[in-house]
């Protein structure tokens, strides 16, 4: 194998694909490459048997052939070396020489044909979508996806497609993220749950522009394929929580809120209630909404915190407790200037949606205050 | 007490004196900040036993009076405040009120009168210099000073007073870091090991501007004062090495190189060299001079790598080995494009020096090589 490629463009790719890569393995092969000429392109394969990820890139191959090297040291190399020409090269020991200007690099290899191969998938439904709006989805859902491995389903996100829209949902039994967009083109019915760990990675190789990516669900696994990349992972088997159902459609208490304003108030607040000496306690925040006002309240050792907006309210008085965190991670995932907050009584879930549109909802259980 | 004072103000003040709080200590008197009014100032003070920090500040000083709050929250909760007047009160209850638009916060507090005092300096000698040469000289230097506590001295860095000159010196018995500077003021010979805690502390406090900073020392302390702040800290005791001494003043082989070329080179062979399996072993690069050539090099399990810069050399053919850490951190604290290199034999020290003027001299000692 010999090949000559341009620094940027190389390492545009293996950016991509170390992302794959296994981090705590006993199996060296799966902290490689998969590195295969074909023709005048090459493409770089890394597969921690979970999530694979594909890219292919155009360069000037001079030998055919194919090798593993190690993903971290090849990248960090490629990384440091000046932005020109690189020349690639398995010699006849089966290291790999790098080349460029004054420097020459000799790397261990593995052999490629105990690489594992990635499955085979035959794509049953898709769609395709923005990769910024996809990035943004993921980014601001996948915060309430569970951590917990005891119910593996909920350590992925749903991806419901219905009636040409795509929703994603993640919850965790504290709390829900709901985000929904139209779809442009005609679609059919489908859902799949990702886990949450490949949308993390993938949202790092998602770009901000406007370029498709399309998203194939089969069996029991899903593809999601760009430009030059593709990422196969596996889809998470079980029941998900049939959400729709736990939603209130109904509320007693409605405010109309400066996102940013409530948003600092529920920061400055978690200082204080984060701050127990008994690290074990929760001390959840008391928050009070009157005619007009909305208070946040919080007591523990450290001392005692107050905040409060004048805001617009309607229907009943409320006291309820909420674990700020849960608050401030939804809010932080909201763009709007005003946002509907929605209380029913104090066991009662809160919502927190558009002003505008029903391209979110937030769900967020309340916690029992201590003098109940 | 009672106060009001603007929150971008405060926290400029606090920003400074919260880097003298103690971090791990079983005296939470220690994680607190002293907060004194004096006529319409403010005077914050915080100190671990070893490094003091004051700083004061104008203020509307509604009603006289002390207190002792802890440092952390009081300094996180003013951060998260909005832009504008704070109202500070210290209730009847012993609690420090905080008021700032809808925001009511209310810490406990601890006794004034348990805060241990700063130590009282009686200045023997001091210096004056600009902020930005000071902050330039210590970051460039404290590197290179020990952080194991068995010998305390090394851990600390050398201020040498000599002929209207300030020398920074720092040694870890690896390795020498000098830096040295003209001071606009006549000054009298005197010096003092400051220690390294201390000057990245205060380096941290330490803007780039071109205001003045001045150091003092006593017998056993010194203490730095900027405008509003001053630092008080321990000197270290004991002897420090006659630095002049150990650094070669002669050559056998010297080559002058691109500062940026042989930095990029070391940074790429110390991904080999750094990446043994067997962690414990120590990989060093070999350094081999020939005329008009510089080679770097390294092998061991992961692979094998080579640089070769084209350089200017001077006297005998040479090869010797080091440890690329130590090149790399004595670089990166050099902004020259060009230095000299200058080797006696395979076992001397190696001097990185300016190629322009006396301000620096880096000194590495090399590591035997294998095949020796």
């Amino acid at each position: 194998m010999k090949i000559i490629c341009y620094k940027d463009k190389l390492m545009k790719a293996l950016n991509s694909v170390v992302k794959g890569v296994a981090s705590k393995t006993t199996m060296p092969i799966l902290e490689g490459i998969l590195i295969q000429t074909n023709d005048n392109e090459i493409k770089l394969t890394t597969y921690d048997l979970e999530i694979g990820i594909e890219y292919v890139m155009e360069c000037d191959v001079l030998e055919q052939g194919s090798t593993v090297v190690n993903a971290i040291m090849f990248s960090e190399i490629i990384r440091k070396l000046p932005d020109t020409e690189i020349k690639i090269t398995l010699n006849a020991n089966n290291l790999l020489e790098i080349e460029c200007e004054g420097s020459l690099y000799k790397l261990a290899t593995m052999n490629p044909e105990e690489f594992p191969e990635l499955p085979k998938i035959e794509i049953e439904n898709s769609i395709e979508i923005d990769q910024n709006v996809l990035k943004n989805m993921i980014r601001r859902t996948i915060f309430a996806a569970s951590t917990e491995e005891s119910r593996p389903i909920f350590t992925g996100c749903l991806f419901e497609i219905e009636n040409n829209k795509l929703s994603l949902v993640a919850v965790d039994g504290f709390r829900l993220a709901l985000r929904k967009v139209f779809l442009t083109k005609q679609s059919k019915d489908f859902s799949a749950v990702i886990p949450g760990k490949t949308l993390i990675e993938l949202n790092k190789i998602l770009t901000d522009s406007f370029e498709p990516i399309k998203i194939g669900v089969a069996k029991n696994q899903a593809l999601f394929e760009m430009d030059n990349c593709k990422i196969v992972t596996r889809i998470l088997d079980g029941e998900f929580l049939n959400y729709k159902n736990v939603i209130p459609n109904t509320w007693e208490t409605r405010i109309k809120v400066n996102k940013n304003n409530i948003q600092d108030s529920f920061e400055r607040i978690s200082l204080i209630s984060s701050s127990s000496v008994e690290k074990e306690k929760k001390y959840p925040v008391k928050v009070q909404v009157d005619i007009g006002k909305v208070t946040i309240l919080c007591t523990n050792q450290t001392g005692e915190a107050k905040e409060e907006l004048y805001v617009s309210t309607e229907g009943k008085n409320l006291e309820v407790g909420f674990n700020p965190k849960y608050f401030l991670d939804s809010l932080k995932a909201i763009d709007d200037e005003k946002v509907y907050i929605e209380f029913g009584s104090s066991i009662s879930p809160c919502l927190i949606k558009s002003v505008e549109n029903n391209d979110y909802v937030y769900m967020i259980l309340p916690i029992r205050l201590k003098e109940d």
